[in-house]
């Protein structure tokens, strides 16, 4: 965790205390520890620490008055934002390319501040000018503001994937396509191992019978129905338990169908 | 907006308006429009759609008293949540390579449903045997439970940034997933979609009865029976073409098994 240990999350006067312990809340969920608020408004940032469940990190958290001092420390500022209303005066970045810059300053040894704004009207321009870049969540122009928990929530998924996927839980590297053992549940993978040929064609055999003994169509049709039935059984691609129990479902109707005499 | 509109976000039995809000805000957010709750408690619901600036699309939602009903006409059946209570029963995947697929079912013509449990919870065993997949957030072990409205943020933007850059506002292309030729539609694919939840659901409701007909199992297994064949017609993912053809065999078996006493 040395990495993540060099990001530190900062909220500017954060006001209501709800969106305060969302934000505490994901940085919990992706392992983020360093938690910096700037100018709270005193009641609702008390409120929010002495919540119940409230999360370690929120009561450990620090207070700035200022932006200024909650950065000091920082080698790599980057605030947060939409851009819908002002031309900002700094390096704008969408959050899809975000995480190789964090990746290398973290690498050589800096330390990364994210900025959030507060709920209403976000960073000032002010504010910005101890950014080194802001960085936009790319969203629908038309609503493009977003929740201050949902928004942390965003930008800290991006960067505990993409800048540290050896310490988050459930990634496997991202593949354009991602091959099926990549999805496949880890344990117990036997099971989901894929019949052979061989077991495929007894399957298709007995289905074949209780086809016939079914009367489900005309004799000519039974060589392109085996065809057919051949390459559908390869594409589902059923495992070997699958098999077994379609193969034992099969055999038991087959069994039932001789027993009655053909009526059709 | 062809693509993002075939995909539904299916809140199931969620509680607090104030989670439903978030959820239909990060929606609006990113561009998604058709939102699906099932079986909400009413005065909740009621309370979360009235609220002053609800976004239009959760005035417009649906209402569904099943997830069976909420799901059936979708093709990628996708649950969300944490393995960490129990062995899942069905694939997992990273949300981290979740985009692929849902691209892939989008450009053969599917429908894709995106489906999260209520807050306290997460999906049931029953539940997730309606999915094809469960897509689990990479989160901390220590702190893996995600607050709702933030888990569907974190979902809405992974999927709008990496299927659909070209709708989202400030994304460019990274090379990682730039579009790849391999995902383009292959000529008489729309043949080759998969069956729809709802159709898988009426197959499996003839396969139970020529179970039943031909004796399978005993009537205590009945209920067991069911969920693991839900489970495994979503596994094998036949496509419309298959699903009509073995429910016509299983209809000609049925009815050749109802013409003949039972002799077992």
């Amino acid at each position: 965790m040395l990495n993540l240990a060099r990001i530190t999350v900062v909220l500017v006067r954060p006001r209501n205390p709800i969106n305060i312990g969302a934000a505490a809340r994901a940085m919990a969920n992706f392992g983020f520890r360093n938690l910096t608020v700037v100018a709270p408004y005193a009641p609702h940032w008390r409120e929010a620490r002495s919540a119940v469940g409230a999360p370690e990190l929120l009561r450990n958290a620090k207070e700035s008055a200022t932006l200024a001092d909650a950065v000091a420390g920082c080698t790599l500022v980057v605030g947060t934002g939409t851009i819908a209303r002002r031309k900002p005066e700094q390096k704008v970045l969408s959050l899809l390319n975000l995480a190789p810059l964090v990746k290398q300053e973290l690498d050589r040894g800096g330390r990364v501040a994210l900025v959030f704004g507060p709920e209403k009207h976000g960073l000032t321009r002010e504010d910005l000018s101890w950014c080194n870049l802001l960085v936009e969540i790319p969203t629908d122009p038309r609503q493009p503001s977003m929740n201050l928990g949902q928004a942390v929530a965003v930008c800290l998924y991006e960067l505990a994937a993409r800048v540290f996927p050896a310490e988050s839980a459930a990634s496997a590297p991202t593949a354009a396509h991602a091959p099926d053992p990549a999805y496949a549940p880890e344990k117990g993978t036997e099971r989901m191992s894929a019949a052979p040929s061989g077991g495929l064609d007894r399957l298709a055999g007995v289905i074949e019978e209780a086809m016939f003994a079914a009367g489900y169509s005309p004799s000519s049709m039974q060589a392109a129905n085996r065809h057919d039935l051949r390459l559908l059984l390869r594409r589902l691609a059923p495992t070997e338990r699958d098999t077994r129990r379609i193969l034992g479902l099969f055999r038991r109707i087959l069994w039932r169908l001789m027993q009655s005499p053909k009526r059709n």
